[in-house]
């Protein structure tokens, strides 16, 4: 199968030729930039040495449409939707990695992006990319919305609990903590390796734009509202993000219910790896690869649960989650190019 | 003045030297160590230049009381209880950097250190060392408990909230990230750099010794029981430890009432910044420094504020506060060889 | 095919777990460890998922020949040799990881690992174990000593030098940089986290086992001895080395002929990639994969080359290059499971 | 004695007032930066807490010789020249820590800097400021061109070679690795840090601007032309530099000669500590500190020497060095405010 990669020279888009290079049943048609058109792939990448030669090209929905049937937009946010309507129209399938399809409403979407939505109409046909509590849905999609890097290892945590509409989760508090990569290729003091280097620090504490995807997810999952306290750090490291998330749990629950329900929820989820209780993740056991570890602490006492889930922000987190969406969208098996273990140490 | 270090060798023992060659009112004495008894300290710590050709020797009682009034121990815990009796009965003061004698009570002692306390007659005369919340009492005491590096940073964080008896400190989240230094000079798997590096991961959840302590001093300035969910995480750093707390706070407290809170209750605390409403703190600003940045967030759609606090573990989170307590102590300037800045970026 | 992996709790061995994973032709039959022997791979190793349950065995030798026809060595030097002789009487073929077959004297043996060898009579059996420079002779081997990391990274970007008898590989300079993997799983205060971040410091200048390595193979590339100037240097990172070497070339040599040089040597290499003239490797575009970048520039006026080379010294410096070696041996196509691109940012 | 510091937002200004804050002779009167001006430090530098409140001034010459007899320029080259001339015809005196007055001749500035040099009647009389190898003259100095960062390794390195007029100067390998604070404030792919972490690399091989400046202070030491081969590698850290340096030495020295030569040239040089032979420097034993250490090995068998500085590129590469050079002009004690020790680890 052609697939092409619209904005394809940030991180996200590197990544998705990263992971594509190794996928038996997929071809990458065409690449697009448009700060980097006409510029080749290793100048920008050095280590995309299998695509020496390729150049970024200007995106052309015409010549897109002509090239691949399946698409995986790579843009930041409010310039997907300005490609994907016309796609879809063309008869074309869409992995869409920004945030724009992500909030089913125009309302949040305004509210949290500070731009009005320019294809509301797609919102509810827009599947949220997270196969592990949507695989079937996805299946059947032509547009997912892939789920954010720190929705994902969140939600990863918290799904199992929030499904068995676990009161506790709402109120819970999410400690993430990502690498530097998450905040992109684009230039800022932040991640001056000089003043990243050595040092922890939150922000967007309160006002980040994954509070309400998160929320979203899980109220879904719970059938009822819930809301929760996020709050990221930037840690010193290129690639990962845990979230380490905080529950509040009715007395009387017991370890091996906790074990049960994440054993049962996670049952068929090929990247889902449990731990299991008193064993935390680290994030560099799943760098490079689709995995989601995760691990838990129920301190009976204090009647509070510690989840942990690691996920690499570009694989899961991002572009191997939309690898992964594909293969569902498509028929493939679900793990079909994504099989690679995390580099370590 | 004279002072000793005893158990000079560690991490804490080298920070000590470090800081104390630029106190202007005091000459170390003599530096012991088992195992590097003999060796040159600067084979050790190539840093430490101004003591090139001083060397560790072992622990004498004796010779220590002849040589010095005062007495920084940097042992592990269950090897300082042993010389700290003695010490004191030589008229000495002393300034313990390890556990024996920051709990109260035996039991707890017993219950979290597996260990029996040897000189139980101590604990009440001991004086917890972190001087922004006892510094009277420090001033008078002849032995005094240097607080851990955990409980630097969460109680510093926590203190005006709990001293206020905010009902939402019983039960507040604390995730607390540390620089590998906090693990101390010896060996293990989890601080071999291949490992650490790239990597975050949480470690001890639920059953780490820093709870009790913690919980004992925020009971303490609350006047009524405080329980706390305590999280430590590995960072690929050095130094460094950020806590990130959260607490449910009464719906009707506004920004300005925590402000005012902070504001009054450091104002006469030399090393504590207040960065303010929606201003966090990262730990490479204190590296090297007694400096504690606390950074704060009050959402009150969730009625949960966030509290940060950045030191550096092995300064105010260990040898700076031990020296800090010294000055009390002595009566000598509270932040006397303390004035270093943050080492940034 | 069925294959073993000898000493495969160090992080050589885990990196051939990660590598075979991937290799359509291979399975791993058994693994050996001593001291963990009993335990299970996922317990040391969370990132090997996919051998999840798998247990490191006690190495025996017709256990070892009965499971596999092939057999990898990952034991630390001195250890290899005690049981390689025993593979090959077997009738096994054998990728030795160590450095005991690599030196093809037992007095250079002598002089430099400080053990008397006690295979010498297979000395002249095994092949060297650099595909680039020798992939016939590996091809037909049946012991193959494959190459140390160090010595992988300085004679790739010497050899077309080296093998066109350039005067100045006599002499030349190498400075090479190494990640803390290099190090091995092994405890070590120069692999404490906290004293390797944010440091790199020169060690074993003049006296690493490496070089004798390097000069042997350059020498027989050369036809004529040549000796090397080699200083290794741990860099803060996980993986990698960069070796940066400086060679006089004579007057009136031009750009375009090293152009030349190195396209020629390389011409059917397919894991050496040339950056060419003016464009330096970094080690992170090769992390994770079998690749070696290679840079360079030639400073006419004063008459000196500078050639960097780039490898994952897990990989191409050690795993990665058994496994390559293995495809030889096994009439495997060269690059088969090698495929993965680096893991980059 | 009041001091002003012109171009104090970059990272040699903030380590200008750092160090400046703990020395007992000089008060900053003023700071200014373009960009930021009427921006309170310690929105800038969370660290500079002593200097809370102060805000960041547009410069004016007038202004600026009202407030301070003593100025410290760290502005970048170009910019430096359009204020020095007016500064000295004020009367002050000044500490330039860019390059507009290290190279003596208009012609070499030209050819490295592509400017034109607006002040050329100074280039005579600035003198050098490393003084380590030009005490006297700097103490005399009205203006002193403060030595560069890479430049003040590598000649504190091969000084008493050159000194001594050994002939293998000429030719000298220097493979230099930089933290990335040394690229400065501003930003680019090179210091993000999802790139530069886990990654070396050279950059500017044969063509950076410090060559010459090397090459001319080791000239002016041997009295006769020494040109030498310099190869820039960026490590992933925040601060220090190390420069390996390799020099072909006349066959029948020995080791003691070498020796005796350090010993004897910095006998008077309170910040070079000699590490000795064997022993190699790590920059971390160096951080934050004004300090260069030096180690060495004698290749008897080989005849090349190896010698490695470590500094740290921010302190004594820059702004340390600039305090020292003040201290020596103003008849202050050569390490006024510059003693505080490495942070280590």
């Amino acid at each position: 199968m052609e697939v092409g990669i619209i904005g394809a020279s940030g991180y996200t888009g590197a990544e998705l030729m990263r992971i594509l290079a190794g996928h038996p049943d997929v071809d990458v048609a065409y690449i697009t930039a448009h700060t980097y058109a006409g510029k080749c792939v290793e100048d920008l990448y050095p280590h995309l040495q299998s695509y020496a030669g390729s150049k970024f090209v200007e995106f052309d929905l015409g010549e897109a449409l002509d090239r691949a049937g399946f698409h995986f937009i790579a843009l930041p946010h409010g310039e997907s939707m300005r490609v994907v309507p016309g796609l879809l129209e063309g008869g074309a399938k869409v992995a869409d990695l920004s945030a724009d399809y992500r909030l089913s409403s125009p309302q949040a979407y305004r509210d949290h992006y500070a731009l009005e939505h320019t294809s509301t109409h797609l919102l509810q046909k827009a599947v949220y990319g997270l196969p592990e509590i949507g695989g079937e849905s996805i299946a059947a999609a032509e547009l997912v919305a892939v789920a954010g890097c720190y929705p994902t290892a969140a939600v990863l945590a918290l799904a199992p609990l929030a499904y068995k509409a676990y009161p506790g989760v709402d109120g819970a508090v999410i400690d993430a903590k990502s690498g530097l990569s998450g905040a992109g290729r684009k230039l800022s003091l932040a991640t001056h390796f000089a003043q990243a280097e050595g040092s922890v620090k939150p922000y967007s504490v309160g006002v980040h734009r994954h509070t309400p995807e998160i929320e979203e997810v899980l109220s879904s999952l719970a059938g009822e509202a819930r809301r929760v306290v996020f709050a990221p750090h930037l840690v010193p490291m290129s690639r990962g993000i845990l979230a380490t998330c905080y529950i509040r749990i009715p007395p009387g629950v017991a370890g091996g219910e906790i074990e049960e329900l994440y054993g049962d929820f996670y049952a068929h989820s090929p990247f889902v790896v449990l731990l299991g209780s008193g064993d935390f993740p680290e994030t560099k056991a799943v760098t490079g690869s689709n995995y989601c570890h995760l691990g838990w602490y129920l301190d009976e006492d204090r009647s509070v649960l510690t989840v942990a889930a690691a996920i690499d922000n570009l694989v899961k987190g991002a572009s191997g989650q939309a690898v992964q969406c594909m293969n569902l969208m498509q028929g493939f098996e679900e793990s079909t190019g994504l099989e690679a273990l995390g580099v370590y140490p």
